[in-house]
């Protein structure tokens, strides 16, 4: 199955034939309080320049939250993304528990945003499915539902089933439905990480569907969470999920390797030219 | 199945039911000037620090490979492994193309080692399992056999269970039979990788042997070599391999962080025990 991505001036193809996409996470103020201060301030510059940051290092598709308590987030997330749209290429990712919002993101982001996310709650499915068949935009079903996270692969897979069939239902093409099959911290629970991977595994047999992983929250609590972070994208990688929200800095590497390994990039192109870019970067921050 | 190894002190086992375990590659000239001189010139301290280094840095076993072009091999695998026997509690991994120096080694080490290595190869096969049978040791089986490294990994199967046959048949235990599935660079074949990954695949399903990796190799001729390592061997303990020759100082984390993330490490124990041991080497290199 294949899930394709525009801004203006870009397209990004997201499926298991394609490199591994790379959903820049920064641009978020949950537990960053610069973000979080620079949303307050309507500092723009900072945005921007985490935007830049995060394309240069690799990210292909930008995450787009601005939910900070007190600020209207329905008028930010407007303003925010046709910031980014002026100054990077990448299609971006609406972030936002607030359907207002997200309409607002879908009304400013051009072509075919994704947006993050729905669950398989009933409110959230009524709320947030209509806003992205008008759209026609792509969209991350997280799985949990009323009944909360469920606790096995195969009762995960059932939430991704329901949620890709009411999608379906509503007119979504199956393709535009990318399934986040959700990871909790190892830290609290040593079997989290194996469910999540089981899961994917499932999820690619049964259905085809792409899969994301908010990559991050699987290290919360550990020390030395990168490591962690690229151990959970390989193996992700390795079981079937085809793009991830993470940190394009310090895990486009990891990413571009698990790739080549896979054979997905041939001559090692994509490798070579990453950590090209990488040895640039840090040469520039250096100087 | 369980490939059980043990010196005097010191007791590991090999299973998918078990943490990884990780080989120090070390102790072996073969591309390092240093130890190369140091074998050359009778330099046991220098030997002795590496043995030390890599068991502080987590290796459960320590490969020892004593081959120098012009040395006596045969007189220095006895007499290293009579060094590493008294300076490690970690058992040993007799590492030599020749017979002669693998049966010194098998003389001089205590209790049960692992022999590195026999192929699919007749002369092979002849001259190293009645070694390995008579001394009641385990033995790597690499995949190749007299027509070269077979290119799929059905036909790498095929070798596989040719060895383990020829084993099985000298009354070896299937047990004691590691297989190492090879992998080649994938800077020469963007193949490469994935063709090493679904061998292992193929192997457990079908004989459920334990898999060695020889892990760094598949980086060879590339920039970032420990990024794509550290990928690989992630990517291979999701696939089902459960021991690599391997750098300790620099792998150590990325492995224990893929054995938590498949559900082997309760309270994430290990992971923040060999976190705290990085630590406190960091800290003792830098007083």
């Amino acid at each position: 199955m294949k899930t394709v991505l525009s801004s203006e001036k870009k397209t990004v193809e997201i499926g298991t034939g394609s490199p591994f996409v790379i959903i820049g996470e920064k641009i978020n103020p949950t537990g960053r309080k610069k973000m979080a201060a620079a949303l307050q301030a309507g500092d723009f510059d900072y945005i921007r320049e985490l935007a830049l940051s995060q394309a240069a290092a690799g990210a292909d598709v930008l995450d787009v939250n601005v939910g900070v308590p007190g600020l209207d987030d329905v008028a930010l997330m407007g303003q925010v993304v046709h910031l980014l749209n002026e100054c990077v290429d990448a299609p971006l990712c609406l972030d936002s528990p607030n359907p207002k919002a997200l309409e607002a993101g879908l009304q400013a982001a051009p072509r075919k945003p994704l947006v993050n996310s729905v669950t398989g709650e009933k409110e959230r499915l009524e709320q947030v499915l209509p806003l992205v068949k008008d759209r026609g935009a792509a969209v991350i079903g997280l799985i949990m539902d009323d009944g909360g996270i469920p606790a096995t692969p195969e009762s995960r897979l059932a939430v991704a089933e329901k949620i890709l069939e009411r999608a379906v239902q509503l007119g979504i093409p199956a393709g535009d439905v990318v399934i986040d099959p959700l990871v909790m911290s190892v830290g609290a629970d040593s079997q989290a990480g194996i469910v999540t991977l089981e899961t994917i595994r499932l999820i690619r047999e049964k259905l085809g569907a792409n899969i994301n992983l908010g990559a991050s929250n699987v290290s919360h609590g550990l020390p030395d969470r990168p490591v962690i972070n690229m151990a959970f994208l390989a193996l992700a990688i390795g079981a079937g999920a085809t793009c991830a929200i993470t940190d394009p800095v310090k895990m486009t590497a990891i990413i571009r390797a698990s790739d080549l390994l896979l054979g997905r990039d041939e001559y090692a192109m994509r490798y070579i030219k990453a950590f090209r870019q990488a040895q640039k970067l840090q040469a520039q921050s250096q100087a």
